[in-house]
């Protein structure tokens, strides 16, 4: 498991890295693909970075189309960061080796099999978020006595 | 997959900002972890750093203590990197808490589930590292034309 996170990481800055963006900024941008639009508060609290740096982060997507800010039509008082890359033909082109050969490792399995592993995954990533929430709030403790 | 391929990335930067470490250094130290005692040139080709980067890196690491160098006992010619920050208590200590929750969601499954998961894992990791070296192949040739 632990093989698989290094690789994940180094996968994700070769990702980044072909697409000539920083790390935090893919990574941001990643965080918006599953989250859906949410505002730059929200953005800032699943990346732990700062709000000056989240807004920074912010421009220089929405820069290259990455993203977009627009009002919520929830709630007019708020600005929420739209994700626009997965319509962007090069994000596609990068992810495609790694979508094709996964499939063709997942077409190995039953489909019993599939969905044990798949229940598997959903619960390490609730175990993982929990885990990085309380790494989070231990280092800010740490850094405001 | 990609949901727990963020967190992952987000989870290993709460670590090494927990430890006080630049995330590409904990990354190598990790890979390290994984790889056994290496030499500089091998971890500069996993990590996709360059030589004199990684010579920085190793003298960074080497200086707290997580890394030391010493010639390679089947050739004397060689300079190998050996990882020492398992031992570590604040490594450890920062790692208790994800280790517990894991075999604890481990616990809930019998022993053939839990191997099928565990084969699953080996092979995404698998496909993961030939991912990675095809990224890093594929960006190489874009900056040496």
């Amino acid at each position: 498991m632990r093989g698989l996170g290094t690789r994940t990481v180094l996968y994700q800055q070769g990702v980044a890295s072909t697409l000539g963006l920083y790390n935090q900024d893919y990574l941001s941008v990643d965080i918006l693909r599953e989250k859906g639009p949410i505002t730059a508060g929200e953005l800032s609290k699943l990346t732990g970075l700062a709000t000056g740096s989240t807004t920074a982060l912010i421009d220089r997507l929405e820069k290259i189309g990455y993203v977009r800010r627009q009002n919520d039509p929830h709630d007019r008082r708020k600005v929420i960061i739209v994700p626009e890359y997965e319509h962007k033909a090069e994000v596609s082109h990068t992810y495609h080796s790694l979508h094709t050969a996964m499939l063709e490792l997942a077409s190995s399995y039953t489909d019993e099999e599939l969905a044990l592993i798949t229940n598997f995954l959903g619960k390490a990533n609730i175990v993982l978020e929990e885990q990085i929430y309380h790494l989070n709030a231990a280092s800010q403790s740490k850094t405001s006595p």
